[in-house]
């Protein structure tokens, strides 16, 4: 692999020296965009897997209780972000090793292949997700469906600050993207 | 550009004509990923944007009328897949610029910024509205949210079938992303 994607290099117009240094860039920003996409999915899926709100008054047979897995597209919104947590914090090896070698060919498409599944995973969840919040806050009157934000006022404050984290990682995935295309252009 | 996207030709390890070829193929193929995501979002923007349904029974002040701006979330679904289908028109011309001239860079690099742009603006659409679509056909018990499906049923196969245009689109633009990346690597 070293041969293959070391080769023209003698072909380079531009001064090897600032060229290396702004692949090293390219692969350092790679890697604090791969940290901060982490932190974000990681605080979103805790967040979300930890809401719930029970109500101070019962029935006899009912007690209010709301948790997210009431709604199956938080849980879909929470298995998401874990998959992609997971992923990113196996990627952040290689990102590192690209910053060593920023020639790397191979394990660059590798990881376009793996960071766009991933954006087409989270990207998803954090959106379902967005339009049950948006229902949830605000119901719609022509499906006769109520808004339950007026009885669940924390749990409802709480799953929608999770999407922050979610949307966040979802820019920095894009971000991604655009870097190794960036990074593939420039070898 | 002509001059900094062609040097590199001549420390081409394998034979030029097969490297061609394969560049060939995969500007072609660019194109026809395109004409397929163009004709998923078209059909789904249309066929949503024409849903309606009116029912047989109707009292003195109310008609039970169902058509898809009753639910925001199918608004934004319309409006993204239009954006997306005007676009992919827009990048037709590139994508058999490209064909003709395999070792474009620049061009490249904007398709790809472009296309991830409207990876992330049609994947929401899609994935906000199914979302919707299976409240509209569980409901659900916890949120008192009833299904709507059971009196509006053509509606809901209706806004159910749409969705498989945008996914497909979706899918497109994942493999075109991939393909530009196979491109940027290759040159």
């Amino acid at each position: 692999m070293k041969g293959s994607s070391e080769h023209g290099e003698t072909s380079k117009q531009a001064p090897l020296g600032s060229s290396r240094g702004v692949s090293k860039g390219v692969s350092v920003l790679d890697l604090i965009l791969r940290f901060i996409a982490i932190i974000g999915t990681l605080a979103s899926a805790i967040a979300m897997g930890t809401t719930n709100e029970t109500l101070p008054f019962f029935t006899q047979f009912i007690r209010f209780k709301a948790q997210y897995s009431d709604l199956p597209t938080l849980t879909f919104f929470v298995v998401a972000n874990s998959i992609v947590c997971a992923y990113l914090t196996l990627s952040l090896p290689l990102s590192i090793v690209h910053i060593i070698r920023s020639r790397a060919k191979y394990s660059r498409l590798l990881l376009v292949v793996l960071d766009a599944a991933m954006l087409a995973l989270v990207t998803p969840g954090a959106s379902a997700a967005a339009a049950i919040v948006y229902l949830a806050h605000k119901g719609n009157v022509r499906a006769n469906w109520l808004a339950i934000c007026q009885q669940f006022d924390s749990f409802c404050e709480r799953i929608s600050g999770c999407l922050i984290g979610s949307f966040g990682a979802m820019v920095m995935l894009v971000l991604l993207l655009l870097l190794s295309a960036i990074a593939l252009a420039r070898r």
